[in-house]
């Protein structure tokens, strides 16, 4: 197995002030290439911090990748401490960096000063790696077995450096195979899941990995991983056989949602949907009309707040609002029919209940939603029960929303 | 000072699949409360890169947060770890957490499986801090004078769990001084505001320290922060004098959102707002009613994404939309007008756009954006050009129809 560890060096990271959304995406890249990577890690923008965490990388990683603190202002000192880890004697200038660096200044017609030409000076014993988007140039350091590089920390730059260095390592070295897939389940607990597929994943063949993601919007997502030079096959044979254990909890792979499956679904019906929204308060038509391209399936959608709006828009029988109260099955079960006609839809859904903090009976918690479906075969209604905070209820609320019509729509 | 380290851990966020937004949140925090972060460290679910991450973090912190991985299944194994590395010799039932997870299936009408009912095994050797939100319980360890935390990966559970372990950790020990505070602005850029605040940012005392946070959807925050005992004092007394340089750019303090100063603002004037929104898509009427008790005001909203809405449900001329386009400062009146008549709301306000990535054309590009604001005064327009992805510019495009109805009440 070919590793790397990743540093991000800077102390916005420390203060939570900024996600460090960086080693993500190298991680992400690193491992599509066939690197695992063992350990992320952040420290501060200290000479003793960053010597630490290098020394601690240099121990277990075949390579170690540093972001940050190759900037031109005097807390960014990433460079002078790897030209001391490294026993640089001296700093040199890169002369293709400096040509670039004046090119940029002059481009933006800003006078280039003597901090941003130090930028391209880099320790005498370090490989440069070219950045065509900044001034800071990566640097390829090697010690024992064991490769460094240091690439700026602003996203983009990095981004654009990091394939090249990719190259420069296949050069170097046969990295291993690497396989991800992930397969989006809903409506099924963790922990029913884990027992449903229990014999499935004790026989899964060895060098695969699987990992359970709940996530209340999307669901608990199956991560199968192969580090098998035929991965792919292995890990699509695997899920192929999920397929008859857990049905229509399945609902695709990784990137798919709820939304754009549901999206999917429509168009290849030719049908349209609407919403009618109470406790929802217009996250399932904000979740509908996140998938690029949904005006082709979504007519719109009633946000119903007040009772005035569910008799006057939607159409619902004031005297059944009355007697069965705005959260009950009859409510709406009139609002997904309500929004069917007024919004001129083939499918519809609604949803009123209480979302929290306050507002729950003893017969009608916090918590409690009704769900109408109504499709061209009619119109049915059931309840849930949520738990979780008033953020939590309307993001779940809306998954068993956009669920249900995904489930409508394959029956 | 009182440091910590962040343990994050999970092959999800070593695989790059998900940002470690934990850390950041965590970070924040821990420095608000006076702790001083100095590393962040992400492991795979590996007993070995578990108990190495502990043993380093122990050697350096005087407190060590650790999430992830203490979930029901196979792959989550932190708890086993922990339970090692503290030399318990077995794990102990903890009644409360049982029952509260009992409670916690029964409520969602789901039998509850072996593997649910181990969530409320701990080591014998760890003080539980109650998961209120979730299954598996927090664990308080210590060990020599450090103290370790293992809270649940999943995000809201953690952010709930954070505070109850501050409460602990005080009772523990005297935290230093330290005093934060963030004004909101929004309709001013980040550069924009630097400028204006110039001479006051110079002029700021000694033992403070300002942070500018741009944000897509909260606008530029500014947090300021006092190291010096009477904080409180200094940093409230340096901000009431930017009240007369940026005006009616600022909107509150951290929590304070646009939505709900905005609530705040209605429900002083006993007065009712409304929605309609094509290319915002319910976003809009999502954040109003994100805000707990906006019933109070908030009549309703139509979400409009088709022509045929537009036209029939909020009164839109089909020979305006004919002849102007749907994006265009005659619909987005119309819209508006529409919407406080239908809803029966004494403010409304309407989008109609073109989030992208397709569907622009020269003369109405990806980005643009057409607003009506109606209020008892009258009905006005205005356009905007955002630059962003489909999400990025929904969500500016909600904060502009948040940020101008805010204006049009305090005006």
């Amino acid at each position: 197995m070919y590793t790397a560890e990743i540093i991000t060096v800077g102390d916005e990271i420390l203060i939570g002030q900024i996600v460090d959304t960086n080693s993500a995406w190298m991680a992400n890249e690193l491992n599509l290439a066939g690197i695992k990577v063992s350990k992320i890690t952040s420290v501060s923008d200290s000479a003793e911090a960053i010597r630490t965490a290098l020394s601690e990388a240099e121990k277990n990683a075949d390579t170690v990748f540093i972001t940050g603190g190759l900037g031109p202002t005097n807390d960014d000192i990433t460079k002078k401490v790897l030209a001391g880890y490294f026993g640089s004697t001296r700093m040199v200038v890169h002369e293709p960096s400096l040509k670039f660096i004046e090119t940029f200044f002059a481009k933006r017609g800003i006078s280039i000063n003597q901090l941003n030409k130090q930028q391209a000076e880099v320790p005498d014993c370090c490989t440069v790696i070219p950045n065509n988007y900044g001034t800071a140039p990566g640097m390829w350091f090697e010690k024992g077995k064991t490769v460094f590089v240091a690439m700026p920390g602003v996203p983009s730059e990095m981004m654009k450096m990091l394939p090249d260095v990719l190259t420069l390592l296949k050069q170097k070295t046969v990295l291993p195979d690497i396989f991800h897939k992930t397969l989006m389940t809903y409506g099924i607990s963790e922990s029913e899941l884990a027992l449903k597929i229990e014999n499935w994943e004790n026989s899964l063949p060895k060098e695969t990995a699987l990992a359970y993601l709940p996530n209340i919007e999307t669901g608990v997502k199956l991560r199968l991983s192969s580090y098998a030079p035929d991965g792919k096959a292995i890990v699509e044979e695997q899920f192929d056989k999920l397929f008859p254990v857990l049905g229509k909890h399945i609902y695709g792979y990784e990137p798919d949602t709820l939304e754009s499956v549901l999206g999917e679904l429509l168009r290849k019906k030719g049908a349209t949907v609407a919403t009618a929204e109470s406790c929802t308060g217009g996250r399932i038509a904000h979740r509908i009309t996140s998938v690029p391209g949904s005006s082709a399936y979504f007519k719109g959608g009633i946000v119903a707040y007040s009772n005035e709006i569910k008799v006057n828009i939607l159409g619902v029988n004031p005297a059944i609002l009355e007697k069965y109260g705005a959260v009950s099955s009859e409510v709406a079960f009139q609002m997904a029919e309500g929004a069917l006609g007024t919004l001129n839809a083939d499918y519809a859904v609604s949803t009123t209940g209480i979302a929290g903090p306050t507002g729950g009976t003893i017969n009608k918690p916090v918590g409690l939603c009704w769900f109408g479906i109504a499709t061209p075969e009619g119109t049915k209604t059931f309840a849930r029960n949520f738990i979780n905070d008033r953020q939590g209820n309307i993001a779940a609320a809306s998954s068993v929303a956009l669920n249900s019509l995904r489930l409508k729509l394959i029956s």
